[in-house]
């Protein structure tokens, strides 16, 4: 399993870059900026629209669609609400960033009204937010974790069974599961949570390879793993949060699909 | 005619560092930073404001006036709207970008009723959106343009006169008319196009020397002349998306008139 | 009393990195990702979150509460309103940035009625804003100071007695007062004014402090210091305004409170 994985990551990266896949984000403002650089960057096409009026239109065009709820309000719910059953009746794939779900009511309930609704093929959030999901009562301190992939047991794989799609839990170590395959991702720096934006960028990542490969659980595991190694690659030069920044996504424009062979690390859990 | 613009890039680039014209922007999310710090980094000033209660007011104190419509809703639509006619009546300089016309009929739509409402000197597009406007029937993927500057064969030059605007049609090769004046700026480099908002800097470039040169052809031309060979003069530095972004701010700033005046490529179309 | 102040920088700041306060910030779209970058670089942790359903719940989660005005409208005017009173009512400090005030009446009166229904412990703008809020009809271009500290004569200490506030009035020199306690904070260097968001980074930082010191004259004079001199040291390495967020947010991260309390400067009024 583990070989396959490097395969279609090689595979997956190759095709982002030779399809240039349309990624539709109806996302947060603080990383709208930072994720469409991060598309670019990897050789995706980022295109931003949250207009009730236009997003049915927008995500016809697109290869996938990603739903952030990191700064939400009611207009932008609704627009979210829209395009993800859009997104279903065409058959697009769809991922869900439950931003700091746990933390406040709205962000809970509406990571579960867009899950009910849009059919999400995958969900990745950090493990605080996975466990919001689950209605567990667990708390979330704002949108940074207070859980690890650890503290998840085998309710995730439970979680993904229930809901017919793939669970992706970022963190030190990356757990995506769809309920019957599991792998953890082994790649990332801690330089990368001193940024704003990580876990966002993740998401469209594996948007962008949602786009290419019509297995979401391959999509998101190749996808972290790219994601983690040009963190690794870009920490390698890095004084700080700043040249982290630029140096990742550099990292991510020159990554060669050799370089990801070489350095994807996989690991069964 | 080609000295003349050589001559006039070096006494627009001049005049905006002494001037400091404010250029008020009513802008997509996705680039508000970006844009703000290319105004900020050439010697411009710039200024958001977007409330319909604020923005006839703000752009009384501006320079020129930029309407972007890269994220657009139905309150900023209404604010772009009143901004414009406001900016028409007070004989500022307004430069519009339609980010995405052709790709929603909310966009087509809204910047067409823009160029009606509040004839900006300038429009400023790829060659996909330019065609959007002209009602053909083109189609556009998502933000990106599908085809060339010489896709668009005389019909610009018609448009502009029919609009009595200059229409800047920027790509790897740049185009700017006012129907009666053609010229292509050769300035430029494909980094640019590797990081989100350079067109919409680009668009706010012009607006700076749009505030301190009266004719809006060669401030169009002059300002694409500087920026894409700030991106030259960035990318010269650069090992990817991240640091190109970091050096080409940089040369913003560093580009001293001598080296616009040796550096800047206008040919005949 | 200024090696009080040098001593109470390093305890501040220390805390800062052990603490990891939560700041909820209500701002401007121009600046989330720059202030959020920066509240992470120095070891903060910061939440955006502005719908009128989530903004008490967010509030009650956080350290401290950071209400920028630069780029309002209606239902943000009504969340800021909201989370303020929220904040005011848990005892949690609440730091205002009056962007743009004087520029235009919208801006004036937000933040004339915030500080009367949330009275925020800190109000940190340049010369021309806090001049504004004085009523004195004096006039702001766009965002930017037309005004020195030196022209505030001593009515902000007069200011800060009437509302009971610290006013932190930043330019080439910074000027903290509650109306009985004066400082200047001489740390700084000119590169800070080239990009976008010096001003509102600045107000985060001292909401970052306010969380972990109970006084809010020390806490914004201390947080000025530490962001003025890692300004100073990012410079020392920039070649212009790029280069220099960059060395900027590093100078942020690896800072030590060792440094800190040989660069910092603090001076009698």
């Amino acid at each position: 399993m583990l070989d396959t994985l490097r395969e279609q990551a090689v595979r997956n990266l190759t095709s982002v870059r030779s399809q240039k896949p349309l990624v539709h984000s109806i996302t947060n403002f603080v990383v709208m900026n930072f994720t469409a650089n991060t598309l670019l960057a990897m050789g995706a096409s980022p295109v931003m629209a949250h207009a009730e009026e236009e997003v049915e239109e927008m995500v016809s065009l697109a290869g996938a669609l990603v739903l952030n709820i990191g700064t939400l309000s009611g207009p932008w719910i609704a627009s979210m609400l829209k395009a993800g059953r859009k997104a279903a009746e065409l058959r697009k794939p769809i991922i869900l960033d439950p931003v700091g779900a746990g933390a406040t009511e709205l962000r809970t309930r509406t990571a579960l009204e867009l899950m009910q609704a849009a059919k999400p093929s995958v969900i990745r959030g950090n493990a605080s937010e996975i466990l919001a999901l689950a209605r567990t009562g667990s708390k979330t301190k704002g949108v940074d974790s207070l859980h690890t992939v650890e503290d998840l047991g085998n309710r995730v794989e439970e979680m993904a069974l229930d809901q017919r799609a793939v669970f992706a839990v970022t963190g030190p170590r990356d757990l995506v599961t769809d309920g019957a395959r599991t792998v953890m991702v082994e790649n990332g720096h801690p330089l990368m949570s001193t940024i704003t934006g990580t876990g966002c960028a993740a998401t469209v990542t594996i948007g962008a390879f949602l786009a290419v490969d019509p297995d979401p659980w391959s999509a998101a595991a190749t996808a972290l793993a790219f994601f983690g190694l040009a963190g690794e690659i870009g920490a390698s030069t890095s004084h700080g949060p700043g040249s982290f920044m630029t140096a990742f996504i550099d990292a991510l424009y020159n990554l060669s699909p050799e370089a990801l062979a070489a350095g994807c690390r996989f690991m069964q859990p």
